[in-house]
């Protein structure tokens, strides 16, 4: 592809906290002749069409006037959207990544098979060198419930449902998979819980789910599992209230509790999550996005929206994603 | 089925540590006019035509002169054949059970992803309070070598390979199981062992498989994992060595082992290995057969036997499997 006399036309890379420049460079033998920039080079403001974006400083879009869309380097676009400056009349593309959806999965399995299988127990008794029989349920009698059915809770759903789980979803509007029972909006959230065992989050962070994970929320779980219900929460530090979950594994409204992120981060070290055995903490590693899947997929948008085409993935800034 | 005038056929239920009283009942429903008894009850030995067991007493086969089959509840039957007066001479059969592959392939899925998410590096960091974003590979770019593709090997590979794991196999003769990489013979065990980066052992437990988990076997695995490479062993205690368990795991041969089974059990209150941080202990609770799904496969076999049918899964007393 040769973009002739299209100096004007520039993809500006805006990363904080990554290796920026292996981006660039990645992006540069991807895109050829059309033009790779990063924050310190010499450019002109205005010649930049495509802003890629991961943690972007206040200051990230000042000047960009012809600015045709941000490319979020996340998945979550939540953080973005609360960027003070972004501008609205842009449309967003966010990340719909199989790497990442593949590494999520790992992480939810990892945690819902750990829990299932009664891990907390076993290492109470192996503490105190106690050797008592307790057999766990088959994968089918435990009922793991999803919040959240789109790419990566569905994606999740698959590989639980081949282990054999009994799976059921909530989500903000109906949604059918199969061999997944579907639960939609507030009207059905606590029957949803009530039949629950181990609570899997991986929604949308959004107004209407900040603080979901909060004690009532965690009342309301069925209690069939040996030890108490579990959560896991893959998606944002804002969709818990950590109080809530240090009193309700402390008081054994909650079994045991997965936690990749934080409503601070790094989790301050007087968080008192860090002392509670039953919760098993995870410093936001649970998936990344990578530059190999990462460049081959905004390359190609870019390319395509260059050449006429629309663009895909585009955040609704309505629902917040 | 009715059998009229069939009272010298009958099958004698044997089995310890487990609720015989309760597989009595079950099995009287299912078999309707055939007479079930148990050790206690009034009989003639030579009435036997079958005889059910789980660890059986030294004199549990004595006078009955005219048994048809042993039939086991275990699906390992190692033990049984080191009975000094199991008859060689009538066919064993042993139980191959659904639920049972289901729960040892819960156990071993568990205990992978536990690894592959390097679970040990962040429980050892969250009891430091220590942040730090070490990223866990994809399943794919890890290694599962399962030892044993019979029954068990190949449904706990049929799970992990859903899940995205790279496997490979290691078996007594050559088994071409698909998306598995098949190795055979202890011509090729180094090579199995050298790509191998979470060894998983369901093999049955032969004199050539006795202690195969040892300080050398473990020292040629792969060092990709952080870590290190993981053993997990669901299958027999004799197939380990727990001074070398000990030792690899204390200098970092191993980066850490799952084990349910114990070269004596319940395993001694001395044992090394309960206060071995990276060492995971759950006692021998891996898989265990349920009784409805044992009394409808046992007593299908008795009635088509009785029929004159052939006998099925029943076990090569030279292999001892």
């Amino acid at each position: 592809m040769v973009f002739e006399g299209t100096i004007h036309h520039m993809l500006l890379l805006h990363l904080s906290d990554v290796d920026e420049a292996n981006w660039a460079l990645k992006f540069r033998e991807a895109l050829g002749d059309y033009p790779v920039v990063r924050r310190g080079d010499d450019f002109d403001p205005a010649d930049i069409r495509y802003i890629f974006v991961w943690k972007p400083k206040p200051d990230a879009f000042d000047g960009l006037t012809n600015l045709k869309a941000v490319l979020s380097l996340g998945a979550g676009v939540d953080a973005l959207l609360r960027h003070p400056k972004l501008p609205r009349d842009v449309p967003m593309v966010r990340f719909i990544d199989e790497d990442l959806s593949q590494k999520m999965t790992d992480y939810v399995v990892a945690q819902v098979t750990m829990h299932h299988r009664l891990f907390t127990r076993y290492q109470a008794d192996q503490k105190a060198r106690r050797w008592v029989q307790l057999y766990p349920p088959a994968a089918s009698e435990s009922v793991v419930g999803i919040m959240g059915m789109g790419v990566l809770g569905q994606h999740a759903a698959e590989r639980l449902k081949a282990l054999g789980f009994t799976l059921r979803s909530w989500s903000r509007s109906p949604r059918s998979v199969e061999g997944v029972e579907g639960f939609a909006g507030e009207a059905q959230f606590d029957a949803f819980l009530g039949g629950t065992d181990i609570l899997v989050n991986l929604l949308p962070l959004t107004p209407e789910t900040q603080g979901i994970l909060n004690y009532e929320t965690f009342s309301k779980l069925r209690r069939k599992l040996d030890g108490g219900p579990v959560v896991v929460n893959g998606a944002r530090g804002g969709h818990q209230k950590e109080a809530d979950i240090a009193r309700a594994l402390r008081d054994g409204t909650l079994g045991a509790a997965s936690l990749d992120v934080f409503e601070v981060e790094p989790l301050p070290a007087e968080s008192p999550l860090w002392d509670i055995p039953n919760c098993y903490i995870t410093p936001h590693i649970a998936a990344i996005s990578n530059e190999r899947t990462g460049v081959s997929y905004f390359s190609r948008i870019l390319k395509d929206h260059e050449a006429g085409k629309q663009l895909v993935n585009v955040v609704d800034f309505s629902r917040g994603y």
